[in-house]
């Protein structure tokens, strides 16, 4: 641990994910002010990528990358957050633990939310933790051993994704291309693997152009999924999705991917918005010394909706909030935080994408090129970013000639 | 599944390992015999890079290799045997199955084994399974977390390795230059971690020359390691290692690489030697139709000692037997097998090894590209050599400078 200097101004970061590490690098070494990062997990999720994990295409350790140590002269604890005292500014951790603060930044994220659909919390597999990806995997693979052995019918090949954003996109497209590389293996049962991607609204990626949605929508079918517009979950079932429209889909596979929320126990302070998120004021403060940012911060964007729950919103918050702590330090006045749309991207199978920045619109390779650079360009840890493109390469190479990936229970 | 024709002999091979796959690959695609390779597991594991995952090396994935599809014309199965019935010429599998076979291949491996020294099945952990790597890398990384919080004793830091051979020395190295890069992250605990290799017999890696000996313990020694040499343990509790010279070593974590033997199930047949291997007939056969090759294997080298449980041995066996089988098809005779000793190599730290071939001794970082090379060429799966190659050659340059290994739960 660094030292403590008596005088100090102890600021306590709640959660490692993109916001939380922006804010901590963002207030590292400077005078006056010592810094504490509190997560329960010691590892950065980089969760973009958390897809590639469940379809194979990448290891667990590509992704994650050891927040200690990561930020010269950031404390790191590893614990969960049990109550927060905002009147004494303590922080109760569940190992016993009290820590003192001056100032809080709660940088917790989001988890999947399933909006109450029935059935959606015991038969979908979501994709926001490392073990929910690893179950996915081992989910979709094994289905061919199981089905091979005449352990299951063979329907459960079928495959259901929920959820037309970046997501479900990338899931779907990523499926469709581990099935087509499973044929080899398994060439009796290629006939019966597919892959549904089911959004409720009109089209795919709403959050992009109209041109996009289609040049995804086309990708996708190009790689052999189905993909359904207007066709909102009704229900589900071990094996079955039922749509409103009365259609049933049989899978073996089912992966929700139809929204995020902040976490649940904040909807019960009255202080949150619809999806959880608490409603802070434009310096994104909650109370005097606590601030919020990233996927837990409902502020509202100039067009007068909620700024989306996404890794640059959360990136461009941690810094602000940083950069605020420093400036009250020293006593100089807050700023009110402004976010700067830089742009989205998705990616669909493993050389298509869709980019759409500062006006400009990217389709197809040029587009996946450019969101391979930046991500790779984000991932935390040199050794990371070796492994993942070494990886990336031999994918893009010989995708499904001798390589394929394992399940390791 | 590749049809089976009427008339084709139908072999089965148990087991996926270095053995097995050779004898399949020697077998596959041969005129009238259908070859299926059985195993419980349906990835082969490069076991002599466990280690490595133990240590946070290299990922899980980096070492796991689908068996399904590696070699053409071959069948694989998922399974567990449970029964063979040498009469019948059938197999039981746990999932109710029965195979018939002309010819049946046990290519099953080792297990670790404790000689019955009390408290080792209970506290140390082995190293011959993925899981047992995994739980490795866990116990050794969460200590530093756990002692930090103050959840457990400083001495928790300290390792015992127990075992000179070629695994023992390359966990010691490993372990050595781990609990070196984890200096920069916990400063403070750094002066508690340490790791003693304890060999029962007078001197490392007793298969080598003294010279290769000496130069092993110097290299381990340089890394920091202490090595105890005719130092037998007595028993183990859970966090102390109890000599027969009444010396108790301190450790929180207690690697146990001193022994390995077959399935114990084998000893209750009668025709097991000491390590549970069955005595085979100088063509490796058990009885008519069911051979043994690999580990499970008791044959008599030149110089009257068994053959040692190591890869060399299981593939030229599996080449062998893959041969006999062949030859016995077309009504050709046996023939003996002949181990033909290629020499042999072990590890110690990132960048040196002792290597022994024809003749040839050598030492240091050149012994270590050699190791390094041969490793990397016998590691199936394009994919798999070059995330490997891109592991190494990051660790190799860049080591603790960033870039340190996760535990993910």
């Amino acid at each position: 641990m660094n030292e403590v200097r008596t005088g100090d101004r102890k600021v306590l970061i709640v959660g490692g994910g993109f916001g939380g590490l922006r804010a901590a690098r963002e207030l590292a070494e400077t005078q006056g002010i010592h810094v504490t990062l509190i997560d329960r997990n010691p590892y950065q999720l980089f969760a973009p990528l958390l897809y590639q994990v469940a379809t194979g295409g990448l290891s667990e350790d590509d992704i994650a990358y050891s927040i200690r140590g990561a930020i010269p002269g950031v404390d790191f604890r590893r614990g969960d957050v049990v109550r927060i005292d905002s009147e004494r500014k303590t922080l109760r951790l569940e190992d016993g633990a009290v820590l003192p603060f001056d100032e809080l930044i709660l940088a917790t994220g989001s988890t999947g939310t399933t909006f109450g659909v029935p059935g959606v919390e015991e038969h979908a597999l979501q994709m926001k933790t490392m073990n929910q990806a690893r179950e996915i995997r081992s989910r979709l693979l094994n289905a061919y051993e199981e089905i091979e052995n005449g352990h299951r019918p063979k329907e459960h090949l079928r495959v259901v994704v929920v959820g037309g954003g970046p997501t479900g996109v990338e899931v779907t497209g990523a499926v469709a291309e581990l099935q087509r590389s499973m044929k080899r293996e398994f060439p009796d049962l290629a006939e019966f693997a597919s892959v549904t991607l089911v959004e409720a609204g009109p089209r795919l990626l709403p959050m992009f152009s109209e041109k996009s949605s289609a040049h995804a929508k086309g990708e996708l079918e190009k790689l052999g999924a189905r993909v359904m517009v207007d066709a909102a979950v009704d229900r589900m079932y071990p094996a079955d999705v039922h749509l409103k429209s009365g259609e049933v889909l049989n899978a073996g596979t089912i992966v929700w991917a139809a929204g995020v929320a902040a976490h649940e126990q904040w909807a019960t302070l009255g202080l949150a918005d619809r999806a959880n998120r608490l409603r802070v004021d434009a310096s994104l403060q909650l109370t005097e010394g606590v601030w919020v940012i990233g996927d837990g911060a409902a502020l509202e964007g100039p067009d007068g909706r909620a700024l989306p729950m996404i890794a640059p919103v959360a990136m461009q918050m941690g810094i602000h909030v940083g950069k605020q702590i420093k400036a009250k330090a020293v006593g100089k006045p807050l700023v009110d935080f402004v976010y700067k749309d830089k742009g989205q991207m998705a990616t669909i199978g493993r050389r298509r994408a869709v980019v759409e920045a500062n006006g400009l619109r990217l389709h197809g390779t040029i587009a996946w090129l450019a969101w391979l650079g930046l991500h790779v360009f984000y991932l935390a840890g040199g050794r990371n970013r070796v492994s993942v493109v070494a990886n990336w390469m031999w994918n893009y190479v010989v995708w499904g000639v001798g390589a394929r990936p394992v399940v390791i229970e």
